[in-house]
């Protein structure tokens, strides 16, 4: 059955000169940046539209601006697995973030139609638009639109330059009204699959090409502002000073160590701005952002009560003042244990030299949205010393052929499943 | 021969009702702001010496902008002890710093005056103009003006808005050809004494009026870059990080750390910047600053030393770049013995509630520079909570009125010395 289908080689190809088409599309010459919603998004949606149908999927740009394709599997009307990732960008992004998990769906279905495979549930391929949150204040609208959890309030919310994502909707040609419509019958999703770059080193460094998420990691940010006393550099004898520098650099430390101290867990401070931050006067205040996350809700929970600890045990000895103001947070979301073990079984089958490592992701994705609805699923792609967010983002074209050609073979497990 | 001079409240009183005049002239409305040359500075400078006519001195605004007064001793033509400070002002700054100075030396010169006390020494008054270097890139350009290492060069450096020292002195009224004429003859200053607040805590927490200053200490400045890997707060794993943020707070606490363990050192990051500073990325350079001082200049060596020992392992151990840059350095004043002898004397007759406690001086004066031709002592005032170059800079009336009681008992003491 799967001899009639292209090579990882021949899939990367295609994968690559798909990707280059694609990435045509950009409001920023000379950079990769498509936001939601913008000209180039528009003009990146109709290109994805015709390379679907092409595809052999019958395919429209719906109301909430994703681009949806379907071919029916072997009765119309049938359930679906449906195949998705994003094709909105962060400014000056990279070329597979998003983009290569779209391609892959619609190389996939391609491939499937190519060989006259008919497959007992009907194939979806999806192109969300508003993945990254750069320019409206949303979380993965798109993605909640298909399963019926937008939320109203999204559309008065404004960019930058003042406009409402209602305004820019109708300007695109979407469908502010349509929206509520998009939101899919119970059980009319089988499964949802994304192929999407690591993003991250690991597979890198462990030297495989594919891996299996088990989960999205739990997540909870915070701003932390650390008030001591500023003070002439040269005056103020260090036994009288209450540096907030120091006392938010020990804090900095602590939550490395507690990251490190819990399993899969990370920990950052990825902001800290000290005032004045002149060179000769001790610091009277930071500024800084804590980022921790891990695959498991009880594993955060745990981090945040060693780091309100730790960090209040620093603040008293050091005299200085401690507001920790939470501003984000989401639970793990697990991958379905059936979904993945069907991409192990599809890399079983794809290569004998490949291994079927599972890990967490640390980011979001759509996966996370459409998780509530239906079994979801993921497999990450080894990306070049894990730069993401990036021009510098970078993949070889053998490991795209290899997700897709897993993504196939995952495909035929589920249809075999079926059986 | 005492009992005919002003008590500290009367002269507290006549201080702090010069510093009123005295502040009424500001480049910034609402604020104390007095730059070099600027017409506030001139407006002051005018004040200035007619305030030293009325006091009974000889005054005159000089080639560089600083304005002398001058009392003949015994006989015309004796050596001076020159009693001085500044009145120029950072932006936005403090009524006392410097301005004290100036105002202690001419009530000083009044009360003597008005007591009718001949001193076997002539004795001048000097406001400088250029102490703060907050217009100009030059170095306590109008103190070394009097001494001779006037820096031709500085008349070249440009302010912000890209105006010449030379253009601005010519305009404010001065003569850049006439600066190699203030050069002091050798032997004409028998000493230089200067009041100035303490800009620190020390005093405040030791609960006394004043303290006699051993040292202004040496110091050393630079610019630290910390180079990592950026990466994903969400998927770069602890293990795998080359974090710089996490790297430079280690280094800042080891600063702070070295500092503890020298005696009356100093150290201090102010400047701290990660790069790219954003919530969600592992950051992959951080810049920062740092700044050392202590009284001995081996103290600074050794600090040094340690800086680089300490920083040189934290980046090993965690695989960062290091490049620290020096761009400061300044080595320790010691002020004069006999002159600190003489403060302690002049304190022991002002009050018996007095203590004459050594302190260092971790910022610097134009006393640094007088050193080198003559000797020189400070006399450090009280002033509240430590806070300087701030409209916040506070002390007492009292406080004020006994550094300049304390002031004219070290005249009287040193006049003594002479008989």
């Amino acid at each position: 059955m799967t001899a009639t289908l292209p090579s990882a080689a021949v899939l990367g190809a295609r994968a690559f000169a798909a990707l280059a088409g694609l990435n045509r599309f950009t409001d920023e010459p000379g950079k990769l940046t498509r936001l939601y919603l913008s000209p180039a998004h528009r003009q990146a949606a109709e290109w994805t539209k015709g390379a679907m149908e092409v595809a052999g999927l019958t395919a429209f740009i719906d109301a909430a601006g994703s681009v949806q394709g379907r071919r029916e599997g072997a009765t119309p009307g049938l359930p679906a697995v449906l195949i998705g990732s994003h094709i909105d960008t962060v400014k000056d992004g990279g070329r597979f973030d998003g983009n290569l998990g779209v391609v892959a769906g619609i190389l996939a279905a391609q491939a499937l139609r190519d060989a006259g495979i008919v497959l007992p549930f009907a194939l979806e391929v999806v192109a969300f638009g508003d993945e990254e949150t750069v320019r409206f204040p949303t979380d993965l609208s798109t993605s909640h639109a298909l399963i019926g959890e937008y939320r109203p309030d999204w559309l008065d919310g404004t960019d930058a330059d003042g406009v409402k994502l209602r305004d820019a909707l109708v300007k695109f040609g979407g469908d502010p009204a349509g929206i509520a419509g998009l939101a899919r019958k119970p059980g009319s999703l089988k499964a949802y699959l994304e192929v999407h770059i690591e993003q991250g080193p690991v597979l890198e460094a462990s030297g495989e090409a594919v891996g299996i998420v088990t989960a999205i990691a739990a997540q909870k940010r915070a701003r932390v502002r650390v008030t001591g006393e500023a003070g002439h550099a040269g005056t103020v004898p260090m036994a009288l000073r209450k540096d907030a520098l120091a006392a938010a650099a020990e804090m900095a430390l602590a939550l490395e160590e507690i990251a490190r101290g819990h399993d899969q867990a990370l920990g950052t401070v990825g902001v800290f701005r000290p005032d004045p931050g002149a060179t000769n006067v001790v610091p009277g205040a930071v500024d800084f952002t804590i980022d921790f996350r891990a695959p498991a809700n009880q594993t955060v929970a745990s981090m945040d009560a060693a780091i309100q600890t730790r960090f209040g045990e620093i603040a008293a000895r050091r005299g200085v003042r401690l507001e920790i103001t939470p501003y984000s947070q989401s639970k793990a979301v697990p991958m379905d244990e059936g979904l993945q073990e069907a991409f192990a079984t599809g890399i079983a089958r794809t290569g004998s030299n490949l291994s079927a490592r599972r890990l967490p992701s640390g980011a979001g994705h759509d996966a996370m949205a459409i998780a509530a609805f239906c079994p979801a699923a993921m497999l990450f792609v080894r990306c070049e010393k894990g730069i993401s967010h990036s021009p510098l983002e970078n993949m070889t074209e053998l490991d795209a052929g290899i997700a897709i050609r897993v993504l196939l073979e995952t495909l035929l497990e589920l249809a075999r499943g079926e059986g």
